[in-house]
């Protein structure tokens, strides 16, 4: 998929901050490429033959003619009906049958790998597949259930999907760098080890852009994940194949992380929903490349999933069951309440339409209209709301992720010397780029950064706003290599608010969702806004899910689950 | 009092980071000096003539006496039978007696107004007096009171008084900084507002060192705080007046600030119990000085008082009458649980005799040693404990609180040109010094710290560890200007530990509290022990309270404090 020259153009002129030089080697990356094709080729062979189908179309084909693989599922059969059944229920359905006896942990994965399997051969999602463990494991839980009479935990025989970057011991660690192909981790991370305690089944790890460090996919290990929606269109990062495999179908939810964007963007792209919760609820100990000391704008790990119960039962029993305060203090020992879904007549909405940095692209625009209407209708009351200093807000994120000159990243890529895909290079051009800041700059950054929180905060109290809704980016999944403005996640990162991203149940319509002549006048407010806006195109996108995000006070992550349980149940979205 | 020429000498020869020019500038202080007179005297000037007593000696012959102005209190009966028997009442029974209307609060003020006059007048520390503004707030909740029938908050009538860093609106917000005379608050912080409206009356804001800096007392506006059981000795810092004023007596509870032992040194010193709560339970929004973006090790709010009992109202009324998160998004919406007061026998106690930087003095171990032993004997178990790696603790501390070169401070201290104390000297030689750190720099040192925020975390919990338990400073009160070593209470900063600071009820005594034949062997492991151990002095240390603290794990404030009134019950300390 070939970007027009003059957006072309338009990128590298902004590229401006970064000295790109001491990054790439070419030589140095050939001896890795033995090592990359080994790990391709154990991939490949870790896919049971008996599982793949054969793709109606070659790959390449589906994916430039923009293939639904979803619509393809259900209309090819390509599971029976019973494996329908268990793979379309929720984590709590899923979990009572199993705890009643109706279903056995072994059937239960069975069903999940067969999806997921698919979900892989379709969008790429995968970088690491070990169903023979997986089943071991099933058949390990079912045994438990048998000898005992009861499940081993809340999350019992639940198939749950981890972002790479979620360590597992014994092995690589990589987040989509080369140079970490070596990297064999030494233990579990702490998320992990707390739900396979808590009963979850493990058997895919799945793909990340290059170091983490996209809204989209692409790494030189294992290329890119693609919109189980329309192919030819991103799953979303840096949580890539999470989005792509759960909005499949492929585990009943996955793990990501989100910094920027990174769960919720590949929520939104590939069409299920994802949760990113406050800081220091969900513990990030122990993950590939974490620990790194920058606290300023934290990373934080949280599920993905098809419905908001599963959301809610992941975050109750990893809290309430899990206790990660136990095995980090960086985690809060702060239970996760119960909180009764709101009614909507209830609820105060602020609306964001547009943040002043990048505005929205038709299909959102029409997904946010049609979703406040429907609150409207309901007696939500709607405060139209620019958030202020927007702006500022992204510029001084963006520049404390980098306040570090980028030195940990150049350490990074120089030890492969591999290729550096084009976002990659915008995001080493963010902020201020290789400006090495002192200790005292980045605490006037933060500095900067607390004062936006009182802002928002004092506005949302004084006003007893309940939640701020909008758009979870400024348009629905992009091409790949085209997202480039991270504008409407980020500044809930630089918030900590906790931050739903939803699916409305719409879905791009080139008919629809088009340009007006009013919009065609508008004048662009920065290089960044012109790229995004160059990037939508109505026909290639049909099908891109329609995804918004509700954003609530920092800590009142439980309000904003219910919260978002209240508007999904008003819009009547089912999982199946 | 002069230091010996050995110390004084080596002292000199410590001070080797920091470039020193740049801060003073006599010239430029001259101009200072008329306001610096106009605030003393107007401080003098609050005191009402007829609550001042006259001194039995002058107060520089009480002082180089070491004057024990509580014993004077009590035997020349310096207040009435009724003013003692308020003042001598914990926070819950003030509160109660007033809101069973046996207690008038205007009368409950005054008893303590007189106590803390007196206070003032031995130990010098105030640094702003507004009796009539208390008065009137006090007759204002009487008023309430008689018209409602019922309080208005859980600190209805209680006087609390404040380190003057805790801002009120338009009173100067100083931190003991020249410069910042002309400072006026433009708003109350979140803290004291919360305390407000709660019921607290306000009538004194109390001392500190210059920019907070020194486990001292010592600034240029109003010189130095006095330790009430020996005025020869320092209050401690730097909540320096309120450790004298609370353990005088002259409220009920006072609210201290704690970045290196700031709350728990006055409250050791001086002779009361002082609680440095996990950080984000209390906030810190709106405080002088706050807001400068240094979250690697945070300052905290807490409580100093003379009984348990009051610490764990001030954090129950606070934080769930005054949710402080509705006000201050860096707070936690996190309720203090009621926590009952552990059996003895169930407790499992680390102790610290030495944490390998500086050893503890004879009284202090005399201390530790008999408060073991009754643990032991009440059938706590003991477990021997070194600090893991103690000194990298400190030096990670010091150089991420200096980490900005000291740009911050030469900034505040050049605008005035006022002369900088010893103690300002010793820490701005502390860490690096004038080190300009990177950011890069920075997130090195907070991984550090986040590995030993790990290390002992897993200790306790891999050992089942309720508590541990050590010195607070490795002397007591020592003379001021002589306060060099902060390891013992810093640890806990680093580490976020929630730790209170104990009185055991024993002092020092200058016939038990020798150093051994043995003692007198040591090596020195450093300039800075043998700086410690040379200002310590059996003769001149007579009265010296002896206190100890008590650390938990990050978050479980309720449970230290539960299990320092445990101790404290144990011990048999009252506060009549």
């Amino acid at each position: 998929m070939p970007i027009d020259p003059h957006s072309e153009a338009l990128f590298q002129s902004l590229l401006v901050n970064d000295d790109l030089t001491g990054y790439e080697d070419a030589e140095k990356f050939q001896k890795w490429i033995p090592e990359i094709e080994a790990y391709r080729q154990r991939l490949a062979d870790s896919i049971p033959q008996q599982l793949a189908i054969e793709l109606p179309k070659p790959i390449d084909t589906l994916i430039e003619e923009g293939f639904d693989s979803i619509e393809y599922l259900y209309d090819a059969k390509l599971l029976s009906c019973h494996e329908f059944e268990i793979t379309d229920s929720s984590g709590p359905v899923v979990y009572n049958k199993i705890a009643s006896g109706e279903w056995t942990s072994v059937e239960v994965f069975k069903a999940f790998a067969k999806r997921a399997v698919l979900a892989h051969q379709f969008t790429n999602c995968a970088v690491e597949l070990f169903l023979d463990e997986g089943l071991k494991r099933a058949k390990e839980l079912d045994e438990y259930y048998n000898a005992n009479g009861k499940t081993i935990g809340p999350l019992h025989g639940i198939p749950i999907s981890l972002k790479e970057h979620v360590a597992l011991k014994g092995r690589i660690g990589h987040i989509g760098c080369v140079s970490l192909l070596d990297n064999i981790m030494e233990k579990d991370s702490v998320t992990a080890k707390i739900l396979y305690d808590l009963g979850a089944v493990f058997y895919i790890r799945t793909n990340e852009p290059q170091a983490l460090l996209h809204l989209d996919s692409g790494n030189n290990i294992t290329g890119f994940t693609k919109c189980p929606y329309n192919l030819l269109l991103s799953s979303g990062g840096s949580s890539s194949g999470e989005g792509a495999l759960v909005a499949f179908g492929g585990s009943v939810m996955g793990v990501g992380s989100d910094i920027g964007g990174s769960i919720r963007s590949p929520a939104a792209f590939s069409g299920c929903h994802g949760f990113r919760p406050t800081s220091r609820r969900i513990s990030g100990r122990g993950v590939v490349g974490g620990e790194s000391g920058q606290e300023s704008v934290v990373g934080v790990l949280g599920p993905l999933a098809r419905t908001i119960e599963d959301i809610n039962l992941f975050m109750k029993a990893y809290i309430n069951s899990g206790e990660p305060w136990q095995l980090d203090p960086w985690s809060l020992p702060m239970k996760w309440r119960d909180v009764e879904t709101p009614k909507v007549s209830n609820l105060k909405i602020a609306v964001v339409r547009d943040d002043g940095v990048v505005r929205v692209s038709p299909p959102i625009r029409r997904g946010l209209n049609e979703v406040v209407a429907k609150l409207q209708k309901a007696g939500a009351k709607i405060i139209e709301f620019t958030p202020p200093k927007a702006q500022l807000a992204y510029d001084t994120a963006m520049t404390l992720y980098n306040a570090d000159g980028n030195k940990e990243l150049r350490e990074l890529f120089s030890a492969s010397g591999e290729p550096l895909p084009r976002l990659t290079k915008w995001y080493l051009n963010a902020g201020k780029g290789t400006k090495e800041h002192t200790a005292y700059e980045n605490r006037e950054l933060n500095a900067t950064r607390d004062r936006l929180r009182e802002e928002y905060s004092d506005f949302m109290v004084e006003h007893k706003i309940d939640f701020i809704l909008g758009p979870a980016y400024n348009n629905v999944a992009p091409k790949t290599e085209q997202v480039y403005n991270e504008s409407y996640t980020i500044l809930y990162n630089l918030l900590d608010f906790p931050s739903l991203v939803f699916q409305t149940g719409l879905r791009q319509d080139p008919k629809l969702d088009v340009w007006t002549e009013e919009d065609k006048k508008h004048k662009y407010r920065s290089g960044m806004e012109e790229l995004e806006d160059r990037s939508y195109n109505p026909e290639t996108f049909k099908n891109a899910p329609i995804a918004l995000q509700l954003s609530g006070r920092r800590y009142f992550d439980e309000e904003v689950v219910a919260g978002g349980k209240a508007i999904v149940d008003l819009l009547k979205i089912h999982s199946t």
